[in-house]
């Protein structure tokens, strides 16, 4: 069995992190729904733990499904948010749980576990989905498109308009296109080496 | 200016998505100080929100180092934990606004925002943290390394371990070598694209 794995070449590693930025305007290109697709089907196989993949996503196209999103946005985020020919709601799934004989067939009984237990299931849900999130960004740069994740957005009104039972919370929204003129402004520093990492 | 983006190739999909696995076992092969840097050099390069990067990363080694984590994993992985030639421990840094005007100049008064609000500092923290985990383990897998992320370890332990002034607080530890023996078990499904996906 060959276990050998090879690195990620210049193009690649530029496409998905050194060269990609995140979009602030959009052109009028559209983005398929083969696309939209195609973003969570490669997103779906990086890992979980107890493969329990809570994270669920909401494509929400220009229309009246675009109108209720907005509205929820922060001020400085509904320009973009109108102007971006896809969006997506990342949320996290509270009741993943049900799915665990499915997906996880060696330990069924997990799934009980997690119903017994609010504060290991809502953890699990809340980390786990989050991971996703950072799965769902770089899928979606990997397609040729610009991601525009947004934080600032009122999340309990969103989630009483898109998921009036409660069973899905939002985390992120993340607008995708194809950027439009003067996308993104200069880049912002990183953090030295020696403020992030450290030896033991 | 040319802003038109490529799509990633087939390789690439399958070094980093469909392709690669978590690893359960690893070789003897050594990793390099040198590949420990360029992940993170590489990782560094993805979005969080505010540009607030408040992931830290302890890589740890065969020696005192790994003697002191090991304890605090959970049984089942402490002999995953031990055959791998290196472990990085990612943490949340709960006092990451300290570098704002650094790395977000033109809006250095957010500091005194976080500073005055425990729970949107914490929330910041914890969620663009965890986004950065995603990137990390991507970025492990760029490196043609194999990447095995485990929640199964006592928190407060190894906190009190390796963050006894409490700044940092940990929230995911990555084994990172070269695939050993066996080294992954049969694929776990993924949930169909229509338990994950809607549209609006």
């Amino acid at each position: 069995m060959d276990t050998s794995l090879e690195r990620l070449d210049a193009k690649a590693r530029h496409l998905l992190f050194t060269g990609a930025r995140t979009a602030n305007s959009f052109a009028d290109t559209p983005v398929t729904d083969a696309e939209l697709t195609e973003i969570w089907d490669l997103a779906k196989w990086a890992p979980t733990s107890a493969n329990s993949q809570p994270l669920r996503v909401v494509y929400v196209r220009p229309g009246p499904g675009r109108d209720r999103l907005v509205k929820h946005m922060n001020d400085g985020n509904r320009a973009k948010t109108e102007s971006a020919p896809a969006v997506a709601i990342l949320a996290r799934d509270t009741s993943f749980h049900e799915h665990i004989p499915a997906v996880l067939p060696f330990r069924p009984e997990l799934k009980d576990t997690f119903a017994a237990n609010d504060a290991m299931r809502d953890a699990t849900a809340t980390f786990n989905a989050t991971l996703q999130a950072g799965y769902f960004i770089l899928a979606v740069r990997a397609h040729g498109l610009a991601a525009g994740p947004m934080s600032g957005f009122d999340p309990a009104g969103l989630d009483a308009e898109f998921f009036p039972d409660g069973r899905y919370r939002s985390i992120l929204v993340v607008n995708i296109g194809h950027p439009g003129e003067n996308p993104w402004f200069g880049r912002l520093p990183r953090l030295s080496h020696d403020d992030v990492v450290t030896w033991a």
